[in-house]
């Protein structure tokens, strides 16, 4: 229904769709292109049924990840840091003390699991909220175009 | 864009449509039909800034009021409780001890704050992971229709 195709997909929404659907069936709910603090957004957050926060980020070539220096400033904003890539990405370039899924546009399989580092429980509990609150609002946004306020980015895959 | 028409939903979620948008304004995000516990679903649940969560449930009729008796239920599940009524409600059938909007399809005023009764930490942590993970998998099935898994009800407006 209201799915674009995967063609009119940026690939790295090709590897959050996919990875998007993974999560779920691990018992996580995720949102796209969430916002964690000013100038730092992550690709996917999840949340499970315990109120664990995991972050992936989707990175859809060599030069997309080597052209990202940001990545240590997730490992903050969650219990455990995932890369999704596909799967002709040379993950050796990955760093080890993280975690891999393997996605594409259909599904993803997680290759290795991430470390463990658990938030504070002040940092959780604004993350909580946060997800809640912008989860609600693109919701919102989306049954209800008459809402007013700023346009809003859905983060539709 | 996927907004049915007014015309299409029930009395109850055109009240809900119009006090969702003054929730909006006043910096709550909320989600309609919203599931407490088993055979308890709330209207409307709102979640604000500061993590305060609001009830607010949507009456269209006397009969409609008086065939509800668990509203009293409500109250532990949040920190304040509301009616959205219309305009040709009878307004003097609902208890004092609660708020109330007035509301059509198209937005709400609050007419009488509701008596604040905080929750206790424990229940406004799961309940805020409730809606945090509610709304993300309503916005997810919304956004992927290829996700797998039981039919989503998305409660849109």
């Amino acid at each position: 229904m209201m799915q674009p195709p995967l063609s009119d997909l940026q690939p790295g929404q090709v590897l959050a769709r996919g990875t998007a659907r993974a999560l779920a069936s691990l018992g996580f709910d995720s949102l796209p292109e969430m916002v964690l603090r000013p100038r730092l957004r992550a690709d996917l957050m999840a949340v499970g049924r315990k109120g664990e926060i995991w972050i992936v980020e989707c990175k859809s070539s060599r030069s997309d990840f080597q052209s990202d220096r940001k990545w240590q400033g997730y490992l903050e904003w969650c219990d455990r840091y995932f890369w999704a890539v596909d799967a002709d990405f040379p993950t050796e370039l990955l760093p080890e003390e993280t975690g891999l899924f393997i996605a594409d546009g259909y599904g993803a399989e997680m290759i290795r699991e991430a470390p463990l580092s658990q938030l504070a429980p002040a940092r959780r509990k604004a993350l909580t909220l946060d997800f809640a609150r912008a989860a609600a609002r693109r919701l919102h946004r989306l049954c209800d175009p008459g809402l007013a306020g700023e346009a809003g980015a859905p983060g539709a895959f």
